[in-house]
């Protein structure tokens, strides 16, 4: 695979302008701040190819569905991340020529994302057509100290001329997103103004009703020293400007720095314009250089806890930072309306914002590198949308408070309009009670579980309880028409893994309404309690015959058993290429499914039983979704096949940096992100919680010198650096621990070290 | 159930005015000619709830296609039936009020549709608001004996006054598909001219570009005497119309007689505009009077071939020639470029044209009340598009000259767009094949198999042997991810119907080719050939084990068996007020799946097991379908369950007159009519055609006295009349047949009756 741009441990580097790579640019160079991002458009006018994007987090509208033939069950609409208003803009003007990197001859460019100091920057020199050079630095960043700011500076050096050059800084709310289903316009001016001391735009979205306001201020300076300018306003629909003229002198460098704030609706309840205007002012007064410096050390106090230092292996240091800065970059855990959307604030691609991947994939990251309240955060989350979890279940006919959570939502109501996977693909059910139980061992928040988990455990099981159906044939319950994570085969009956997960919700429901049960009283009637025995008893869980491998689902041996290495480059990518009666009726898996549930529930099984899963159902496997490898990759190492587990690391933490999919002009993959930092964690360095402790069984990627990482277990951050010959352990915290490295029994004190030799 | 209208042996009649009755009496009083039609709209002008529906036959938009999630191998586009010019337009102003049903008050009103002579009337009187009070009496047709025709007589008494009446015979093309995907206007205007002479409109749909001209002339008389007016012209967009005034008398009657063409460039290359404006102009010379005389005579002669009588059911009666009326209306087999839409001329829901009920349900019916060519006019028209379906099949990842036959289509091109049946629902391509095998053993046409029938046959068989594939578990042929005739289940594997007809197709093909090979030459290799005998000889067909019930497909017996009468009224029908994954994982058939296969192939089954197997099935079914209850009736008359074999019958012949599904205002099931008459001459007779000959086992529904029908078997008509003690059979052809009756073979000379005493 070749590096779209350059390798370095702490960046991501373009050192020449490439208008067919500008897409994809964009998408690698977003900065966000986990309530709103930027996609690395160009503050310039610029003509060519490019997806003009600004997110802000958790505002959405809510798109009329869009489908062929209508079922019953279908949910009213499609709510979209919202293409919001482009602050970045900066139009400038050298004696009247426009520029735009589009059509000046471009002499030298660079630009950079410095992921420890989570800034963009961009230097390039051009000559426009009117035979002038400029050199134009240019450095932003959205506040990770006051989610509410973002900061631009601007600079413009005449290489060899002086003149007039115009700047015009702006708003402008004349946004669409390119994924709408009837090419709506989504937002509604409700007030602007533009002034040199307030100039800001007020818009509400059309149906939702959120209102974004935002705001600029901005400074000139030549050579350090504020100019004064005379500036006009400009006020069109949606847009305001400030405009004014500055003679430049050869040699000398003016900066603009522009103060922008965004403020919405989800977060204040009025005077949403004195707020922003007076935030953008206050941004000013605070300079440029200081808002900079207080960003950069909420930056660096997050790589203290969620660094990952590999040596020994550039690529993957880079990747693996780069994974980390998008996940931060996405999710701060600030604000309990938010979660995770697959493609971040870098993209349109799948609207709603959460998916089962929040809480198979994004949860467990965060659980280990956050405060607890971060990964509860995204708990409370699914605890908000109870109701509607249990409302979108009545509204398919399940009743007596039984829940699904929706496959797509922005709000707690479903979005998803395929019924193969809105009606079908049930599992995320699963999913969402697995992270409360993934919780609760690392953190034993036993009053989150009795506020909240628990009633959601319950709901979940409910529904399970409903879903399956006696069959007099097996002699068992069955789940009947499901789609499991396989997305390659839909409408399938007895899915291992959606059966499994199903019957382990309902046993774990049992569990913990039995021990908070003891002391605040049982949720569950006796009749209730002997259904569910008899249900996770006689659960149907699929197996072939004479073996240790669980079968997919019912009728998947009738399948053509094809490798997936016999496939050829014309086949490749499936989805792509084939016809989907082709694809659901071929062997290929999209994406781990039984070898899920294995991942999941590894301590259920014996280690022959889940290498011989891996062995059967690897070769099928197309790793088609970004959800995959990582999974495979981590069973590959709990197995000890080494290489394989390495290879499969590969193709998931350079997934976007190396573009596997063709397809990250549209975004990045930021729900499968975890994925990459779970197979080092996970899969190389073994570690598990089991019984309150930490367990270890480390191995170290042949190429690599060594890895370290830490893990916040119990509030305390212990640090591990695992070596070909030793492991080093820094326990940072108050409290002694206890470990099990390699099956050896440890405790380390307080604030102490210690060294394992291997 | 309760009639709508009023119940009569030739027609329909209602006798009051019901604007909540509009639109289903705009669908049931529909008219057409098999190249185009025009529902009960009045010719006046009318503000209540109505849907204008004024069809063409092959005139068809390329409506770009709408989907939730695009799917490789879905169509561009769906091709909808056009909703054409309104050529029926008469606005009527009595002393410039305006006549509108919506607004006077009705005193009288009266509709009637004459079946026997294909003609639509309405007589009324009314008070304007001006409290003048008129009598209109109209009466249209369009004429079966010259189907570019049509004609309108529209009188007007003035009652208790004299004053000043304006006509306004118009046509205007400004008409909108209620059912368009993104709410497109689907015509241009090309051309136009209003005169008392000539008045046309030409338009073209876009992209289709498709040429329809429609042209009118018109007379005005008193008392019967021509009366001379001054008229004026108007033109707007798309609109014509002459406008003129007459002083109308107390007592006088004022008749209006206008006269249409409607001329599509389906038909004619060149001059649409001249052809259409003469045409128009020699129907006046011919005078309504002798047009309608000529379309009553081509209509008694099709009521000659096609009428079944009953006595002793009023009901039935009425309804079994609604429905011949409606088919023939619908169809005519003058033209290989049209076929036999859902809603034929009367609606315009699921658009396209063909679907399998052509060759499944309406094909025996015209096979057996038509001269051969109109059911051979129907199988051209798929061998027609045999280019298509190949390109089709390939699309899909099929080749060698495999043809999968469109769902619904227009033209041959693929225009559904869900994938569960687009891609799935393929047992569509196995009732083409039968429809060829179900003509040959009726007319024996050997020139028509070589010519045409066995290519198509051989694509057929070749598209199944590419769609199965070998299961190492079941050691059987299998084919994977089917939607049968029940369309409650979806992505199944191995629906019996489906692998039965497949492997029928197969026989059937390399039988086909042995046979004309020998003095033509075979058209398949010999490799091909034994790998299709190898895969007919072992393709898996599912059957309950120790049983003959055959099983629907895999999986169904997962399924909770609980049965359709235990339903409640709430949840009928279940598609109306079940979620999607409710109704297929519930145990209930929409329409005979396994008994749709028991029909085709009865010959191959004794009666026991065919028996058992109803007895199995119909307690899941909900015959949600149109499709269901008479093939459930045929099955219930050949085991001699004659009650059940009635009521399933009722539930058929009614189904539109009295509105069973709620629907009836969208337009009628045209395509399933034919079901109740092969409900009576297959089911209540037992006609087959076996071994050349004509076999009966004819049983009387309680409630008749008698009924009689003609069949049309190798060119010639033999009417059966059946009565409780005795069947009369007249072989009014030229040669002499053989039949069987009641198991004793007889033979009937040219020209005679025999009687048979029971």
């Amino acid at each position: 695979m070749q590096n779209i741009f350059d390798i370095d441990e702490w960046k991501i580097i373009e050192t020449s302008f490439d208008p067919k790579k500008q897409l994809a640019a964009e998408s690698i160079f977003s900065i966000g701040n986990g309530a709103f991002g930027q996609r690395a458009n160009f503050e310039e006018s610029y003509t060519g190819e490019s997806l003009q994007g600004s997110y802000v987090g958790g505002v959405y509208y809510p798109d009329k569905t869009r489908v062929g033939w209508w079922k019953n069950g279908y949910p009213e609409y499609f709510a979209k991340v919202l293409n919001s208003c482009n602050w970045i803009g900066i139009d400038i003007e050298v004696d009247s020529e426009k520029l735009d990197l589009a059509t000046v001859q471009v002499k030298h460019f660079y630009r950079e994302l410095d992921m420890r100091n989570g800034t963009l920057t961009r230097k390039f020199t051009c000559e426009l057509k009117n035979g002038k050079i400029i050199q134009i630095k240019s450095t932003r960043f959205c506040s990770m100290n006051d989610d509410e700011i973002a900061a631009i500076s601007y600079s413009i050096k005449p290489i060899n001329f002086s003149g007039n050059v115009t700047f015009i800084p702006y708003l402008d709310f004349n946004v669409r997103n390119s994924d709408s289903n009837y090419n709506e316009f989504f937002w509604k001016e409700i007030n602007k103004k533009s002034s040199t001391s307030e100039s800001f735009i007020s818009a509400v979205t059309k149906k939702s009703d959120f209102n974004v306001v935002v705001a600029f201020n901005y400074t000139i300076s030549k050579d350090g020293e504020h100019l004064n300018v005379n500036s006009t306003k400009l006020e069109n629909k949606l847009y305001v400007a400030n405009k004014f003229e500055v003679l430049i002198e050869q040699g000398s460098e003016y900066i603009l720095e522009k103060y922008v704030t965004v403020i919405s609706s989800l977060n204040h309840e009025k005077d949403l314009e004195s707020i922003a205007v007076n935030k953008a002012i206050q941004s000013k007064k605070n300079t440029f250089h200081k808002l900079l410096n207080n960003h950069i050390k909420s930056w660096h106090s997050i790589w203290d806890n969620a660094d990952v230092k590999i040596e020994g292996d550039l690529k993957s240091q880079q990747a693996i930072r780069f994974n980390i800065f998008q996940l931060y970059q996405t999710y701060t855990g600030n604000n309990a309306k938010l979660n995770i959307g697959p493609k971040g604030f870098t993209g349109e691609k799948y609207g709603g914002a959460t998916y089962w991947d929040t809480e198979a994939f994004c949860l467990p990251f965060f659980l280990k590198t956050s405060p607890k309240k971060v990964a509860k955060q995204l708990l409370i989350y699914r605890y908000n949308h109870l109701k509607k979890a249990i409302l979108n279940a009545e509204k398919l006919g399940f009743h007596s408070g039984a829940a699904l959570y929706p496959m797509v939502t922005m709000n707690g109501d479903e979005c998803h309009n395929e019924w193969e996977i809105t009606f079908e693909e049930i599992h995320r059910n699963g999913a969402i009670a697995y992270a409360i139980f993934n919780y609760i061992r690392h953190t034993n928040d036993k009053d989150y579980l009795l506020k909240y988990g628990r009633k959601v455990l319950i709901a979940i099981a409910r529904f399970w309880v409903q879903r399956v159906n006696w069959s007099n044939k097996k002699n068992k319950y069955v789940i009947l028409g499901v789609t499991g994570p396989n997305e390659y085969e839909n409408n399938v009956n007895n899915n291992w893994y959606t059966n499994y997960i199903a019957r382990w919700c309902i046993l774990y429901a049992l569990k913990t309404d039995n021990e908070l049960g003891k002391n605040h009283g049982s949720l569950i009637s006796k009749e209730e309690e002997s259904k569910w025995q008899d249900i996770s008893e006689n659960m149907y869980l699929p197996k072939i015959n004479n073996s240790n491998i669980f079968l997919q689902n019912d009728g998947f041996l009738d399948k053509e058993f094809v490798k997936a290495e016999q496939l050829s480059n014309n086949d490749r990518p499936i989805n792509q290429n084939w016809s989907w009666d082709k694809i659901l009726r071929s062997v290929f898996i999209k994406q781990a499914d039984v070898l899920q549930g294995l991942y999941f529930f590894e301590e259920h099984f014996d280690i022959q039983t889940i290498k011989e899963n891996i062995e059967f159902y690897e070769p099928y496997t197309v790793h088609e979704s970004s959800l995959s490898a990582c999974i495979h990759s981590i069973l590959y190492s709990l197995v000890k096949e080494e290489e394989q587990a390495y290879k499969m690391f590969l193709q998931t933490v350079r997934l976007d940096l190396d573009d596997y999919n063709k397809e990250v002009d549209e975004g990045l993959h930021i729900t499968s992100m975890p994925g990459s930092w779970l197979s080092i964690v996970e899969g190389f360095a073994g570690l598990r919680i089991r019984n309150n402790k930490l367990v270890l069984n480390p191995t170290l990627p042949n190429k690599w010198k060594s890895y370290s990482f830490n893990i916040i277990f119990n509030d305390q951050i212990v640090n591990f650096d695992i070596r070909n010959d030793k492991i080093l352990i820094y326990n940072k915290g108050g409290n002694s621990i206890e470990l099990s490295i390699n099956g050896r029994d440890i405790q380390i004190l307080e604030n102490n070290k210690i060294k394992i030799e291997c």
